[in-house]
């Protein structure tokens, strides 16, 4: 008990141990939201069916007897034991499939809940998408089948040692050899070796391998053809194929990226993927189906569409994982009296503005990726019913913004939630072992976003805007993609925006209106710098080198701002359908949608605008000075009281996105808030702290080679400690001006 | 050889091998720089002797008889393995420490050197010194020797599981039980368990062990005590001591931080650490040498004082890497001519405004972190001659705020390199695997820097703001960083920045003016916010929040500006001295200063200004129109400009780091640029693609377990393929609603 003496503390123990109050905190958290976190879990997939067919999946991964997809252990394993668990996951996961018959979009999900890259990925999501779009009809037939069923596992070989997105300069080549009516598959030097090909290094019996097809010294270009890697009875590697496992990566231990050399490599004639072109027995190089190819244009967009819905599913991840742990973390803070507890730290402003920024992207990246995947299936529904989309070129140039901001935007989430949880996120424990697979992989495969933002997603908002700029009126448009479009180009007239209140701010309509007009000023800026290039006398060297960064600075910002703008619409759009048909929505959704959720979520929509996308980038606003001091100053304020109005509802927003206990998979921010009993019996599973061979202890829990390794250090075994000794000498050998020096 | 028809392009093998033009590219890189490397890299760290002495250092790990500090194969192994050679580092460490006699700032650097978190790097860093500095001469006599020579090895119990950086709220006691004259050190509750603790997992023999002291119940707040772990001869735990090695970590996997719980364990009563108190066999407690106190609290900077210097080292190493490899990787524009090379990289302005800055970002750490040593050392030699120091708040408030922006600069100068690499940059063939451990650490440890820059740093700013204008003249403040603070402190009045050229932006005294001015502006809002609270009748709650928005996110701007404008500061002081006294300096360097080197540090120190400080937040110059549209327009190009001027010393700028090659150990950024072919030689070591116990293969290079795991599948032997079966029962089972729907 504490003595009543002025000069000493009361012994803080008089307070409860935290480990008491974290259930509590959780549910009282819960109890205090202001909707439905069930119904606002129907909404964020899009309905009540939706969210229990996902549960359904998961649960077949989570209920496997074999328990095959449990990840507790993981973080521990080696790359080889990863590696080999990830051999019979792969296994496992083809069973499930074939069993229930799933779908590709299902398929697509069970992988994503194995939570790792796995040899097979490419073999679903590319290889086998390929041969399909690729190949004749009789080649599907024959083929198809062992494709599908993973009796023949591929993988698609594009990418070489040397080069990447610059597909003209690979350097592989298939020869016709007419005499035998073979291709000759051959990789020139090294660094043509196939290279980051997933799923070859290890496991894969075939390659859809791109290579530049010459007849007759005569060459035609990149073309794809089936290559058998492996035997099929005994896994060796065919004649003339070499391949290297490409060695460890920053994440997806359990991939096996492959390098591969083709010495000489032959496979028939028919191995060319021949939908699009034949070649006949004597060399005669004929295209057909040139009309099918827009198909083709359009369904490559899909990888992209995807990418967007992962980068929305990584970021609501990490967000549960840190608010819950804010939520039952207690920090102490100088305002507090010395006898009271220690506040929460999701009452800091800092962590709430780290925070609740997550939340925001998390929702805003949901129904942004629902919105890209609605378009892309009308753009799929015109294509496949008419044989051409005007939406092609849009949903390109959509896609490919999207792919890039949405997945910088994620990584940048996942990483500011870990950090949010302060020294404990720096443990596995957090449970961010996934951030090193998909979140830091996304943002560099199917176009390096830096590449993608400078290049192609600017130079498509380049096209459009002149386009639509230049027509007199943009009838006949109506899709809504074309129609925000063509809104984006005219709204950089606007040249100071209005608002003055608080409330001007924090209405949608206005927040578009400002993140339209960036869109349009610098798109304009863009388009007039790239005008006004060209053959011009004057030119030197020297400007067009200063010209090139300005395209490239201004190209990037312009993407960004884009990217940025769809995302913000798509959540506007949401809340105001919500809004305005509650009751409608309410049946399609399966859940009632009450005024508290939408409230809730409008609040959401104005941190992301205001905070993710205005003030995190303020100066793109302020450099044609469209927004000035005092409005800047009613920003803040506005999103500042935004900010402290979500704090009730934080926990059950994030809780919404319904991800399950064993899929996270994170001691500290597991459902029950107990993160400090669940951090320590997670301790318990690292292998130094066990016994036996794979242990780090002997028998008497002392670690393994203690005796011949810094025992002989404390046992005096070993050099002496004689600092006075060694300065003498050293100052014999006149060494000693080094170190005082230093 | 190509055919002439129209139709088709030349074969790309017709152009030389992309491996035969690296070592080429590299050393004509090398020529074109305008200055001697040699002469920079010695200008760098100060001196010639201090760069040969930093070599002999790096040569007593290199030239190791036993390779004990080769780390080609660390990548590659598990945490267990990697551990266990950590401790075989650990002793070497020692054995070369005592043999050369090192001094505690050498034997830093050698712990740097050896590039892993070892086992005992808290003993060297914080418990030894913190031994010394608390314990009474007689203790410091008899336990000195001990800790220095290794035979004894500490750590540092402070943090537990449930506390942090809330000192007062630690639970763990020291109650003294005066019958036996003994301390029992107790755990309360789990939560109470020390955590995280550098060393104690499965090394240290002894702790220094924070305690709530109590006497009689009556609780004296934290002490020091030292506390025995484990056993000297047999390293087994002793009584009451449970330990958990933490688990696996996001890196620092050679690391055993620790986790204990004292279950009422009991050392003698001068196990107290007494140089500030004693407590007497009777328990009264007696304060003494409190005006030292002083002292300590003067050589505490000294750890933030390293971790900048450290953030620059980490920072110049990743910048090498990736100049290296952006020299050497060519990849195809849409400008190149079909029959050309590719273009370095290098030589685009995304990649160019990524790597330049990173240049940048580590010279100025550099140069800044040294300066803050100088500082550092004329503190402690005033404290040490006068007993006190008027530097002793500024060197406290500017190592607080140099801590959090140098650790967070680095860490994202190591992340942006790592990315400028591409897909390889994914590979830990790029050699970033020291990523994870320091520089994704040193952004928590000693002052988590969101919390640094929000709370302490800004503090110290409002603090010495406010004394400075309230003083009439700053006079007889004549120390560098005091009158910074003064210059600072007035520097916000001039309300427009008023050049108007290119030439103007280029100035740094212009650029540090506008530093100065955003430092000041925000300072001068922060001080305004916080002089309008107190008790106001008709302050809300809800105002009381938006407030402590408004004031969080205004002091960590505020910092986060004054970091970035003391580091420009030492950059621009440099260029001046460099240019005011080239053949002193040359003299005191022991390299001659040439005019191209002045040129090339110059354009550095511009870009640091204007894309690292100015541009890249940008809205913090343009909320209050302190720089205009045309101003912006001015610093773009003048900083385009200056990037274009840095390509050619590029690489010799990153060169003069004197980063060695066995030290960097990355493949792709080897000095003699060979990455493709170092790239494949390292995939080999793999050990996926070995045979024998550890590889990933069996005698036929196939992978283990084929046959049991997806070999089956591939041999028909698991469950089939049957798609359409599979449906048929599901739409009996009236459940293919929801896979379609999804």
């Amino acid at each position: 008990m504490p003595s009543s003496t002025s000069s000493s503390n009361s012994p803080p123990s008089s307070l409860p141990p935290p480990e008491t109050l974290q259930s509590q905190d959780m549910e009282r958290e819960r109890k205090g939201c202001s909707f439905s976190i069930d119904s606002m879990s129907c909404l964020l997939p899009g309905s009540r069916s939706q969210r229990d067919h996902s549960r359904w999946l998961l649960s077949l991964l989570k209920q496997d007897p074999d328990r095959t997809f449990d990840k507790e252990a993981r973080v521990f394993q080696s790359r080889n034991q990863r590696f080999f668990q990830g051999q019979r996951i792969a296994l496992r996961y083809f069973e499930i499939r074939n069993l229930h018959g799933l779908e590709k979009k299902d398929a697509d999900l069970l992988r994503l809940y194995t939570d790792e890259y796995l040899p097979i990925q490419v073999h679903e999501s590319m290889a086998q998408p390929t041969l399909r779009n690729q190949s004749s009809d009789d080649q599907w037939k024959s083929w198809g089948p062992m494709f599908r069923s993973g009796r023949w596992i591929g993988c698609y070989m594009q990418t070489e040692l040397a080069h990447g997105s610059n597909l003209s300069r690979l350097r592989t080549t298939a020869t016709l050899d007419l005499e035998t009516d073979q291709w000759i598959i051959h990789t020139p030097e090294p660094s043509a070796g196939k290279c980051w090909i997933g799923g070859s290094g290890m496991t894969a019996t075939h390659g859809i391998v791109m290579a530049n097809l010459v007849i007759r010294q005569r060459s035609y270009g990149m073309h794809p053809f089936l290559v058998p890697l492996r035997d099929l009875e005994t896994h060796r590697l065919l004649p003339g194929r070499s391949i290297l496992e490409m060695g460890c990566k920053y994440g997806a231990p359990a991939m096996d990226n492959g390098y591969i050399r083709f010495d000489n490599v032959r496979v028939p004639r028919t191995h060319l993927l021949q939908r699009f072109q034949t070649v006949d027995e004597r060399g005669n190089y004929v295209e057909r189906n040139s009309q099918s190819k827009v198909m083709i244009r359009g369904t490559m967009t899909l990888v992209r569409v995807g990418l967007c819905e992962i980068a929305a599913h990584h970021a609501s991840r990490a967000t549960v994982i840190a608010i819950r742990y804010a939520t039952v973390r207690r920090q102490g803070s100088s305002k507090t009296p010395p006898a009271s507890l220690e506040p929460q730290i999701i009452d800091y402003p800092s962590v709430q503005s780290r925070l609740f920024t997550a939340l925001a992207a998390s929702y805003a990246l949901t129904f942004a990726s629902q919105d890209l995947r609605k378009i892309y299936q009308v753009m799929i529904d015109e294509l496949e019913s008419e044989g051409r989309s005007r939406l092609l070129p849009i949903v390109h140039g959509i896609s490919s913004t999207l792919k890039a901001v949405c997945t910088n935007e994620s990584l940048s989430v996942v990483e500011r939630c870990r950090r949010s949880m302060g020294g404990h996120g720096y443990s596995q424990a957090a449970g961010f072992d996934f951030e090193r697979n998909q979140p830091n992989a996304g943002i560099i495969y199917e176009g390096e976003n830096t590449m993608l933002l400078a290049g192609p997603a600017a130079n498509f908002l380049v096209k459009q805007f002149g386009e639509i700029r230049n027509q007199a009126s943009p009838g006949g448009m109506l899709v809504p993609p074309v129609a925000q479009l063509a809104c984006l180009a005219v709204a950089g007239e606007e040249l100071k925006f209005q608002g003055l209140e608080e409330s001007d701010l924090l209405d949608h309509g206005n927040q578009l209106d400002i993140l339209a007009h960036r869109v349009s000023r610098l798109v304009g800026e863009l388009s007039e710098l790239r005008s006004s290039s060209g053959p011009r006398p004057s030119s030197s060297p020297e400007s067009d080198v200063v010209k090139d960064h300005m395209d490239s600075s201004l190209a990037t910002r312009a993407s960004r701002a884009f990217g940025q703008y769809l995302i913000a619409q798509s959540f506007v759009d949401l809340v105001s359908s919500l809004r305005s048909r509650p009751r409608q929505l309410s049946e399609r959704i399966g859940a009632e949608i009450t005024q508290p959720m939408i409230e809730s979520l409008s609040r959401l929509c104005s941190i992301y605008a205001l905070e993710n996308c205005i003030l995190s980038d303020l100066g793109d606003f302020t450099e044609d000075s469209y927004l000035s001091s005092k409005q800047i100053s009613k920003i803040r304020s506005a999103s500042a009281r935004t900010l402290a109005g979500l704090r009730r509802d934080a926990l059950g927003l994030a809780e919404s996105f319904d991800h399950d206990d064993w899929y996270l998979c994170s001691p500290l921010g597991s459902s029950d808030g107990r993160a400090y009993e669940r951090m320590i019996d997670w301790m318990k599973l690292e292998p130094l702290n066990l016994q036996g061979e794979e242990g780090g202890r002997d028998e008497n829990g002392v670690m393994k080679g203690y005796r011949q390794g810094v025992g002989r250090l404390i046992r005096g075994e070993t050099i002496p400690f004689d600092l006075e000794a060694e300065q003498r000498r050293r100052e014999k050998e006149g060494k000693v001006g080094l170190g005082s020096k230093l």
